[in-house]
C-alpha cells in the first residue's frame, strides 16, 4: 500500500450494484490507473450468497491483474448502502468466504464491532494472507485531535495492518485538526495511516494527507463513492505537483 | 489583488540585479501570467540612485501593461540583499520617489520599522493611491498561534492595506499553526492577508493557503526570490484543482 515513503496509494471504489454493470465500472476505472481498487461490495445485489461474491471477486481479480483489490462491506451506519443490514454473524461468514478466496490482497473491516469478531477477522486476516484495514468513521463531527489518535492506537491493538479513520468536518479548523492527529498518530503508531476529512470542505486531506502521514488516498472514478472525492486524475496530479514542492525541487533564493 | 473570494493572486518577483538582465527576466516572468509582480529592488544595483530606480520603474511598467507592480525593499536582516544596507532615512526618501511616482500599485514596507516611519508611509502611500503591505518576516523559526495573528492586527492598526507574514517551518506542525493563525487572524482583522510557510516543508502554504485566507501567494519565475517556492505553472494548477475539489464540484457518493 505504502510502496514509498510519502508516496501514497490512489484507491478508487467500485459502488455498482448490478455484475455486469460493476464489470464496466471496473474498466473505466482502470483507464484512471489506480494503485488500489476496491470493492464496495455493500452495493451488490449479490451479496447475501457466498458464490455470487466470490464469483464477482474472481471477475474482478481477473479484470485488475496485479492491481490489489480491497474487499469492504460498509455497515449502513457508517455510510454504506442503507438498504443492506448483516447481522455480526452473517458479516464474519462473508468475510470468512471472502478472505479464504485468495482474491483479495485487503480486508476493511469496521472497528466498531465486538472484541470478539475483531480477534476472528484478525486470525482469519492473517491465515489467509490479507491485510486487514480497521477503519472508524464519524458522518457527523470531527473529534478532537486525541481522540482521533486514540482511535488509531486502538485500531493497532486490535492487530490492524493499516488504520483508516474518516470523520466529517464543520469547519477548515476540523481539517487541520485532522491532519494534527495523522502527524501525531503516526509518531505513536507503527502501522501505516489512512486518515479522510470529508466533504468539499476536507478535500485538502483528500490531495495532500499524505504529507501528514496518509498512506491512502480515495478518489472518484466513474462515480463517488464518499462526500468530497476528488475526481482521480485531479488527486494524482496534485500529488505529483505537491511532491514536486515539498521536496523542495525548487527551493532556494533570498525572501518570501 | 483579491479578485474573488478564495482566488488567490500568484506573484513572481523580478530579483535580478542589471537593467537589461532584469527586463528580460521581466519579459519571461510575463510568460507565465502572474497576477501581480513584484519588483525586488533591493537587488538592484542602481538602488542608490533615485533617478535610476524611477526609470527601471518606468521600463517596467511599459513591459506589465495592466499587471500590477509591487515595489519591495527587502532589509538583510528579512531576507533581502546581504550587500545592501539603507538607513531608515534612506529607505523614506527611497519610498518618497517611489510612491510619487505614479508607477507602482503596491509598497511593500517592513513593519519592523519606527512608529513615525511607519505613520509616513502609510501618508505617502495614502496620498499617492499606492496599497500597503506591512510585511513581517521570521526566517528561524515559526512563532505561536497567538503571536502571528497579533502581527497581522498590528499590521492592520499600523495603517496597511494588506498584512503580509512569512516564517519559517520547522516541522509540519508549525506549517498547520500558520495556516490555523490564518483563518483566526482572518476573523480578527477586516483587511486582505498574506501568510506564508517558507521553505520545502511549507510549500503547503504556497498552494493552498488560499483557502485558509492568504490572498496572494509568491511563485517562482526564472528563478526562486525565497526557500520553498514553487514554478508559477505548478502553483496555477495547483489553485486550479484545489479549487475544484473545494467548491465541492465533485462532492456526493456514499462512504469514505
Amino acid at each position: 500500500m505504502v510502496t514509498d515513503r510519502n508516496i501514497p496509494s490512489v484507491c478508487v471504489s467500485l459502488t455498482e450494484r448490478e455484475r455486469e454493470v460493476i464489470l464496466r465500472e471496473c474498466a473505466s476505472v482502470l483507464e484512471g490507473k489506480p494503485d488500489i481498487v476496491e470493492w464496495r461490495a455493500d452495493y451488490f445485489v449479490g451479496i447475501r450468497n457466498h458464490d455470487d461474491v466470490i464469483s464477482m471477486l474472481g471477475e474482478l481479480r481477473k479484470e485488475l491483474k496485479a492491481i490489489p483489490l480491497m474487499f469492504t462491506l460498509r455497515s449502513p451506519q457508517e455510510g454504506g448502502n442503507q438498504r443492506l443490514e448483516l447481522s455480526e454473524i452473517e458479516k464474519l461468514a462473508l468475510y470468512d468466504s471472502v478472505c479464504a478466496s485468495g482474491l483479495i490482497e485487503y480486508a476493511d473491516f469496521e472497528i466498531e464491532q465486538s472484541p470478539e469478531a475483531l480477534k476472528h477477522v484478525r486470525e482469519l486476516c492473517r491465515r489467509h494472507g490479507v491485510k486487514l484495514i480497521l477503519s472508524y468513521h464519524d458522518f457527523a463531527s470531527t473529534p478532537d485531535m486525541n481522540n482521533i489518535v486514540e482511535r488509531c492506537k486502538y485500531a493497532e491493538q486490535a492487530g490492524a495492518d493499516v488504520a483508516k479513520v474518516a470523520v466529517m468536518p464543520h469547519t477548515l479548523e476540523d481539517v487541520l485538526t485532522l491532519l494534527q492527529a495523522t502527524l501525531a498518530a503516526k509518531r505513536e503508531i507503527g502501522i501505516p495511516l489512512i486518515t479522510i476529512s470529508m466533504g468539499a470542505l476536507g478535500a485538502l486531506s483528500r490531495t495532500c494527507g499524505w504529507m501528514f502521514g496518509s498512506c491512502l488516498t480515495f478518489a472518484s472514478g466513474v462515480r463517488s463513492s464518499a462526500p468530497g472525492q476528488v475526481p482521480i486524475e485531479d488527486v494524482q496530479a496534485m500529488i505529483h505537483l505537491m511532491q514536486k514542492a515539498f521536496s523542495g525541487e525548487q527551493s532556494g533564493g533570498q525572501s518570501s
